[in-house]
């Protein structure tokens, strides 16, 4: 009998935590060894971070133990960063260790995409883990508490959201809902406070039924939100933007929500990757390297029309549930299983008791999506969790 | 029958606060119309300011709406700055009005004394207000999420507080305090946080019994606390301070409480002023102004030995008092009182359950006087707010 295969997970995220915790489900004792190789040491839950970045949740309330997901009996955690993915030689290389693998699931996330845009990089932030949403929370704070020291400079109590697609809209709505909080505890008049959400597209959340955008941008505007859409931003600069237009908003906080890329370690072992992203093959496995498999924000899926799907948490999470099924078929020299995203609906919230949604043939605005954003969130918590972390963490 | 005198009182700080307050229960309908101007629309209790600013407790429980001390039928507020002192005039000019006076109290703090080090005015924070101690607060909170981003930076782990009096050793006991649980919130090794208290006197807490002061660097030690005394700081920078050793502490917080000067606007109305402060008659009255009174950190008493007392809450309190004894006494062509400061004890707290004080002939530290710092705060509650105040912001 030969060595046991080592299957080797990178990053805990929606897709890596998923295949993990499959894994562990699925494979005898003795059958495999896996390893889950993660910065952290807690999973996060992507799609709630934009509430501790408004300071509208805490930012424990978005992540999970992950010895809390796995058991430590089936699965060794390694909490490490990964500095070099090395594909012929089937190693990984740590920060500080090495380990080589026969299967390996590339889960690594993804990296704000700026396209270039001159400064963002340096002087916007990014709503992208649990450090930089605390880092974002404590900035909007300060900047309420400097602005009291120097009540001329109304560009303390000015937020610029670059981008809105999902993240950017989920954050503006708490942004809004927070706001008349840091008001009154800071002593600041409300009329005072501006937030802006500038996109380049021609609308906010592209892709999404137009009846639907227009209310979630109703609710937003009633909030004190003013939209620039089809506005690019020309550059980030330590003051503010500049507008394609020509206008300049002064702002000392901006967040940049306006692209994802995939991770630029990918191109750096060799594969093809378009903006960081790898397209995979109907296994979720690389072009050039079968034991090789690329899921989440890292992965390109193409949809029946030949588009790529967008990177969200439930593509991920559906990933992370063929691409286990792969590897334990591989092993057993079984027929593996392609991959098909089904999609099971999107909702967006705006905010307390807002959000729009569509799930199915379904469109829903108002407290109905507002309760089934929660109810999707619950969904999400089950499969990672079971029942103990939807009570622990789930909110109704 | 002549017109009904006007008495002006500037500033709800202690001094002002407990004037307007006892003139309300001591004078008669229509002896004299009593206008208090404050720049906030609350009195904040300054011996509070270093919990709120070390956030450990709420900004809020340090601050007392001043229509809730005071009895607006029988006085006037108005919520305004002060711009101009026009004493041969009589008259007070604010930023959008004016009022005239017939007697006068400048009850209007003190403001930070830098000595001339260069860099302390533009780097350094102080601990002297409501928003001065969010600032702090949230500058404090906000260094350990930029940590979490550039996690070389110690300089963001690394806090200077200069000046190891009354209000330095209080903020930093509390400081001490709260560094644990930043560090939980913000997953930071509390072993890279560094605290330094510098001083350029020989000894922390100048003038308090040597037993005492052991006692409390002693504990601040234990809790992590690093300190320099005698040793002065040459200079602050952007990125920390230089000292008189030349030695260089990088710190991108620089708290200094090293000294407390008067307000200028009192040098400025021509008045004799040492380091902005007025030397006052026995009857706490200005040599130029038989109807001007100037009360705590603005006015200078001498002791029985010729050398002034600190200003303390204490002094101010009991200022307060005999000031409005004497205006009472003067509408009323009644003999004056002269003002006898009274020490009452001293009790300077060093963080949670942490104390040393000195009542009478007494000494204590550790609980007792912990318990008696509270005792002291509570006495100070029921002077100005009664009952109802000790229940509503005493603490036990």
């Amino acid at each position: 009998m030969g060595r046991i295969p080592r299957i080797v997970i990178l990053g805990a995220g929606y897709g890596g935590i998923v295949t993990a915790i499959r894994l562990q489900k699925e494979l005898n004792y003795n059958e495999a060894d896996v390893t889950l190789v993660n910065k952290h040491d807690y999973h996060y839950i992507t799609t709630h971070l934009h509430m501790p970045a408004a300071g509208t949740d805490k930012p424990e309330n978005a992540r999970v133990d992950i010895t809390k997901l796995i058991d430590e009996y089936k699965i060794d955690f390694v909490k490490s960063t990964v500095t070099q993915i090395k594909l012929d030689d089937q190693k990984i290389i740590l920060e500080d260790s090495a380990i080589s693998y026969d299967y390996l699931v590339i889960g690594l996330g993804g990296e704000p995409e700026t396209f270039g845009i001159p400064g963002l990089q340096e002087y916007a932030m990014n709503i992208r883990s649990i450090n930089s949403v605390r880092l974002i929370r404590e900035h909007i704070e300060y900047q309420f508490a400097k602005y009291k020291r120097e009540p001329h400079r109304l560009d303390y109590l000015t937020f610029v959201v670059g981008g809105a697609g999902f993240t950017g809209i989920e954050f503006i709505g708490e942004l809004a809902d927070r706001i008349p909080r840091l008001c009154a505890e800071f002593d600041v008049d409300p009329s005072l406070v501006r937030i802006y959400n500038i996109e380049a597209a021609p609308t906010v959340l592209p892709g999404f039924d137009s009846e639907l955008v227009e209310y979630a941008m109703k609710v937003l505007e009633d909030k004190g939100v003013t939209f620039k859409i089809a506005t690019a931003i020309q550059e980030c600069t330590p003051q503010g933007v500049i507008l394609a237009t020509g206008e300049e908003i002064r702002s000392s906080t901006v967040i940049w929500t306006g692209g994802i890329r995939g991770n630029r370690m990918l191109a750096e072992a060799g594969l093809e990757t378009m903006r960081g992203r790898v397209v995979v093959d109907p296994y979720l496995r690389t072009k050039e390297y079968e034991n090789v498999y690329v899921i989440g924000d890292c992965s390109i899926v193409m949809n029946p029309e030949g588009r790529p799907y967008p990177p969200t948490a439930q593509i991920a999470t559906q990933q992370g549930q063929t691409c286990s099924y792969n590897l334990v078929a591989s092993i057993r020299n079984a027929p593996l299983k392609e991959f098909k995203f089904q999609n099971k609906g999107v909702v967006a919230s705006l905010g307390k008791g807002e959000a729009i949604g569509v799930v199915g043939k379904y469109k829903m605005k108002g407290a109905t999506a507002a309760f089934m954003k929660k109810l999707v969130d619950m969904r999400y918590l089950f499969i990672i969790g079971g029942i103990p972390l939807v009570l622990r963490k789930g909110r109704l």
